[in-house]
C-alpha cells in the first residue's frame, strides 16, 4: 500500500458576501482538494480556508509534504500524521500547516476506509446515528429583517437550533439582534450565540451576563484563543457553556483547554484542527472530561467524527454549504444527519462543478 | 508615505549538512526577501526557514499580504502589523503567517529607519553598546571529533560561549558529549546546550540534573513547547536557566510563558517571533519580568534589537551565516557584535551572489 501519487486542486469558490466580528468581510472561500492514490485506490481529502492562505497550503502540500510522502506505506495514518508534523515543526505547529497536514490525512483515513471497505464513523469507532444539526449563519452584516429571514429559513428547513453572530461596537445592537431572534423563535428552540473572538475577556463577561436572559446554548469564541486561563474564568462565572474549537490548530491545544476547564462545549473542525488523527484524540479528550462536543463547518465528515463522540449535542449545518460542488449532498431529515454508510467519508467534488473556479 | 510595491524573492540556498533532534537532517536554508517601496524609498525585510515552507511564505506575502498592504500608508507599523494578522486569523495566530507578516514588518521597520535617517537600535528605544555573541553549532549529526574542532574553531574566534545540539536517543553519548566539550574549553567558556524540544518533560528532569555537573550556562528548549506548565516546572526544578523563544510564533505566547514563570532566557527570532513589532514588546516583558534576553539567528536584525533590552547576555552567532549573501557581513570584534549605525536595519543582500540560488 504505497504512496504513489498526491494530486492537488485549488478553487475559489464564489460566496453571496457575509462576514463576522473576528474576520471581517468574506465573499469568498478557498478550497484545496488532495487526491492520494495508492495500489489503485485513491482517497480524497480537503481544506479550506475563508479566503486567504490557500495557495500557500497548496504550495505546502504540493512542495513540502509530498517528498515525505511519495513511497512511503499508507497504513500507518499516525504514524504518517506524525512524520508531516514533523517534517514541518520549523513554522509548524498550528496553522496554515495544520491546513495541509489536514487535507492529507484526510485523504489517508478514506484510502483506510476504501482499503478496508468501512466507513468512517467505523474506522473511528463510532456508531452510526442521527445527529441533531442545526443552521448557522455568517451574518454579522445582514440587518436585522435579513437576519431575521435567515433564522426563519433555518427552522422551516427542520432545525431546533439556529445560530446568529454578534460582536458589533455596539453592545446594544448584539442584544438587540440577539432578542430579535430569541423573540422570533420562542423557547423551544436552541439559540447559539458566535462573538468570533472579538471580546477581551472582561467584555466578554459583562456582555455574557447581559446575554444571558435570551438563554443562550452556548457562547462560541468570546475572546481570541491566546488567553486560556480568561476563558477558564469565563467559564466559572458566566451561566451559558463557553464553545470552543475552531481556531485551535491541535490536540494539545485542546488538551490546554480541557485540562484548564476553559471549554463547556468542544467543537471539532478536521480541517483546521489538523486532520482527523488529531480530532478523534480530541474527542476522546473531551469524553474523559464528560464534555459535550460539537463541530465547526465540515459538515460531511463531522457526521462521521460526531458518531465517535459520546455526546455529540449538535452538528453545524454550515453557510459554506458545499452542496453544489458535492456529487452528493448531505441529507437533512427531520434536523438531522447521518453519515454515510459506504467505505470511507464518502465526500467527493464534483469536477464539473469545480472547474469553473479552478486558479493558480 | 503610501506603499506603492512590495516585490519578493525565493531562494534555496545549500548548507554543509546539519541536524538537530527536533528537526531532523537539514541541507538547505530557504530565504525569502521582500522589498517594499514607498515615495522613493526602499524597505528590506526576510523570512527564512530550515528548509519547509519557504515557497508558501513567498506565496502569503504575495497573494494574500500584498492586497492589504498596497496604498496603505506605512507610517503607523503597529497597525499595519495588527491588519496583517487579522487579514491572515484563519489559519493564522503563528506559524508560518507569523513568517510572513515578519518579512514585511521588517521591511516596514526598514523602511522607517531610511525615512527618519535613524538605526534600527535608535528607534527601538536602545542605546548601541557591544553584544557578547557566542558561536552555535546545528552539530548534533557530528561525530565527537568533528564536534570539538567546530567548538575549538569558535573559541579561536574570540567566543566567550559555545552551543552544542543535544537530544540523541542515548542519553549516555549526550553526556559524554558535553563533557568532551566542558573539558575542551575549561571552566572560563560559557557552555549553552540545546534539545531542540526533543525530550518528554520527565525526560528533561532526569537529563538536565544530569548535565547540572557540566554547569550549563542554559539548557535550551528541552520540550515541546505546548507544555508551559510543564516548562515552569523545569524553572522550578533544575539548577541551570531554560532557555526559549525560537519556536514561539507571537508575543502572546512569550507572555504566557513569561507570566508562568516557564523561561529563564528570553531568546527573540524576529523572523519566527512574527516580526520586531512583536519582539520589541517581548523584549518590554522580559524587563518587567527581570529575564535576560538573547537571540536566535537574525543576528545582523538582532544586533539593533538586543539594545533595547535591559540584559542581552549573548546574541547567537548561527550556523546558517547569511555572510556570503551579504553587502557587508557582521563583524565581531573581541567576540562581541554591535548595530550598524546606518539609518535603518543594515541588512542587504547581495543580488548576484543570491541569483544562483533563485528557484520558484
Amino acid at each position: 500500500m504505497t504512496i504513489e501519487r498526491i494530486t492537488t486542486g485549488y478553487y475559489r469558490l464564489p460566496l453571496e458576501p457575509m462576514g463576522d466580528a473576528g474576520h471581517g468581510r468574506i465573499d469568498t472561500e478557498e478550497l484545496i482538494t488532495v487526491e492520494l492514490a495508492a495500489d489503485g485506490l485513491v482517497g480524497h481529502g480537503y481544506a479550506y480556508t475563508i479566503g486567504r492562505g490557500g495557495r500557500a497550503i497548496r504550495s505546502l502540500i504540493d512542495h513540502d509534504l509530498r517528498p515525505l510522502l511519495i513511497g512511503q506505506s499508507a497504513h500507518d495514518v499516525a504514524a504518517l500524521w506524525d512524520r508531516m508534523w514533523r517534517g514541518l515543526l520549523y513554522g509548524g505547529r498550528g496553522g496554515l500547516v495544520a491546513f495541509a497536514i489536514a487535507a492529507v490525512d484526510i485523504a489517508l483515513w478514506d484510502l483506510r476506509g476504501l482499503r478496508e471497505n468501512r466507513p468512517l464513523w467505523a474506522l473511528a469507532g463510532g456508531t452510526a446515528r442521527p445527529i441533531p444539526a442545526y443552521g448557522s449563519g455568517v451574518d454579522l452584516p445582514k440587518p436585522l429583517d435579513g437576519l431575521l429571514r435567515q433564522v426563519e429559513g433555518f427552522i422551516q428547513r427542520g432545525y431546533s437550533g439556529v445560530k446568529v453572530k454578534i460582536g458589533k461596537p455596539d453592545a446594544a445592537e448584539d442584544l438587540a439582534r440577539v432578542a430579535a431572534v430569541r423573540r422570533l423563535v420562542g423557547d423551544k428552540i436552541d439559540l447559539m450565540i458566535d462573538v468570533n473572538m472579538a471580546w477581551s475577556i472582561d467584555q466578554a463577561l459583562d456582555r455574557g451576563r447581559r446575554l444571558a436572559e435570551y438563554n443562550p446554548f452556548w457562547l462560541e469564541e468570546p475572546s481570541a484563543p491566546e488567553d486560556v486561563e480568561g476563558h477558564a474564568r469565563l467559564v466559572r462565572e458566566l451561566p451559558m457553556p463557553i464553545a470552543v474549537g475552531e481556531s485551535l490548530y491541535s490536540a494539545w491545544e485542546f488538551e490546554r483547554y480541557i485540562a484548564a476547564r476553559a471549554a463547556g462545549v468542544v467543537q471539532i473542525d478536521p480541517v483546521t484542527n489538523g486532520g482527523i488523527t488529531p480530532v478523534l484524540r480530541v474527542l476522546r479528550l473531551a469524553d474523559e472530561a464528560g464534555l459535550p462536543t460539537s463541530s465547526h463547518y465540515t459538515d460531511e465528515l463531522s457526521a462521521h467524527l460526531l458518531c465517535a463522540s459520546k455526546n455529540p449535542i449538535y452538528l453545524e449545518k454550515h453557510a459554506f454549504a458545499l452542496d453544489p460542488y458535492l456529487e452528493q449532498p448531505q441529507v437533512v431529515t427531520n434536523g438531522t444527519v447521518r453519515p454515510t454508510d459506504g467505505p470511507g467519508h464518502g465526500l467527493r467534488f464534483n469536477p464539473e462543478a469545480l472547474r469553473p473556479y479552478a486558479a493558480d
